[in-house]
């Protein structure tokens, strides 16, 4: 007896893009479709590729690849930040060095030796959050956390607009910029990703700076830290990383080509509603809500 | 440079009991007090042992131990059904067959051939909720899914007065009751526990029957699954379960020792409003909320 629970975005994610659909009239379909199907007929235009500069490439040690697509319109000089690191290939012969379960998983120099490329400063002002996006797309319902929350740009975001702000929140592989107390003690040369239930009291508490859009599960895999925080006690524990590069550095036709559902379509519309009900026959009792990060982005690569 | 990041609950959850504090008058304090310090002023009675009747121990073939505690005032005939099988040492030799990245690990008999012991039904009628409970704790803020959500007697559960009705949620390491699309088409023998952010879609779609108090990470740290659903493809690849054991079926003295917060307590009211606004120096902007399955439940234990 195969237990058929029904969850079709992770093959999607991890799966090469498939031939494009033929687009039928069905975005205005009557009918209420499954998540699968609302995918199936997506267009072209219904997703975005994600540029070549914001497309971050971390391999493993093991040759493990995890896809990383940063976030300039929320933390511009963050994001500068790890674009000069990457271009120096800094991070390269670096390491995982904390696995905690349910929690985060970070990366950067085990020893803090390492000295840090030209153009990267000592410290950064917190960009813990940014203008309000010209296209937003209300998760329906309560969010808890915040006014209002929902999508800009394939980003799952929170909304303050009386205070005119908004920011990038703390979901499942999140990547964000590890600081000590004082706000302003990173530099991005030390990264997280999350690897559990999504850690909202983070938000507007620590820069984010993009998210893991393939390979999240090269990191939530690894074994956990037994030290305090879920950090590895001994080197021999760290996780070794090969080399961390921007796509944009390698020659076109070796370029993963990433694509992110766009959220303010009508395809992401129906997306998002079949995510509140679900319509596979598994599902008898339909939710009627999806919080903000149970809502998964979807997202298709296609490798070189 | 080390981040900051603060969580104390996941090293609480695997050390061994500490001594138990000594009991000051603090749970009137006027102070804010940070998560570690209310939790270190916890006094005996704000725990509650779990009795070994309701403890699943279950043991990997590399030795690793994951313990469950079960849910009977939630479903108690499957959680019956599950006693039987662990009392004829069902699971014994049979092994985890799924782990899907950010959703589920699974387990049961893979060919699907064992037979089962007497006094477990071919198929239970789903137990997808309960009476209301004597004793609830609401969680501050809209939860969203349900009309309220807060806590019972140390589990996550959701609310309908006018119905009546009070349900187990999906938060990370809950354990429930594979199904096919038939709802009773599930007799317990097949088990799963989330290892991602809460799938509360699944709330009253399938039947929960506790959560992993101990050794979650045994879990999810597994390699996933690269079939459909997160399947593991080969047989080679399966996960071997050693035995799964009822506490109460072992000498008293090799039973481990299980507690959990009480969740009707004083203690647990601060705890609450401590994770809501959390107060350690890291925080600048604390959230004024926390979902219901970002409020970790604390346990101790005390192995043999």
């Amino acid at each position: 007896m195969r237990l058929a629970i029904t969850l079709l975005l992770a093959p999607l994610a991890l799966a090469p893009a498939r031939a494009q659909a033929p687009a039928p009239a069905a975005h205005a379909s009557a009918t209420p479709r499954t998540t699968a199907e609302i995918l199936e007929a997506t267009r072209a235009s219904d997703w975005r590729l994600v540029a070549a500069e914001d497309l971050l490439i971390l391999t493993l040690g093991d040759g493990g690849r995890v896809l990383i697509e940063l976030a300039p319109a929320f933390a511009p000089r963050h994001v500068a930040s790890i674009r000069t690191l990457a271009r120096a290939r800094w991070w390269d012969g670096l390491a995982i060095v904390r696995v905690q379960d349910n929690y985060v998983v970070q990366w950067g120099d085990p020893d803090a030796r390492k000295p840090l490329p030209a153009g990267v400063p000592g410290m950064l002002a917190p960009e813990w959050d940014a203008p309000l996006p010209a296209r937003f797309t209300p998760n329906p319902g309560a969010d808890g956390y915040a006014p209002e929350a929902g999508f800009a740009d394939g980003w799952p975001v929170a909304v303050d607009r009386a205070r005119g702000r908004a920011w990038l929140v703390h979901c499942y592989a999140s990547v964000g910029v590890g600081r000590d107390e004082a706000p302003d003690s990173a530099n991005a040369s030390e990264l997280y990703a999350v690897i559990g239930h999504a850690p909202r009291n983070l938000d507007r508490n620590v820069t984010l700076v993009g998210r893991v859009v393939d390979g999240i599960e090269r990191f939530s895999s690894l074994p956990r830290g037994t030290g305090s925080l879920g950090f590895y006690e001994r080197a021999e524990q760290w996780v070794p990383i090969r080399s961390v590069a921007l796509s944009v550095e390698l020659p076109p036709d070796k370029r993963p080509a990433v694509e992110v559902l766009r959220t303010d379509t009508p395809a992401f519309a129906a997306y998002l509603e079949s995510r509140r009900n679900r319509r596979e026959p598994f599902y008898l009792n339909p939710a009627g809500h999806s919080d903000l990060c149970n809502v998964r982005l979807p997202v298709r690569v296609r490798l070189p």
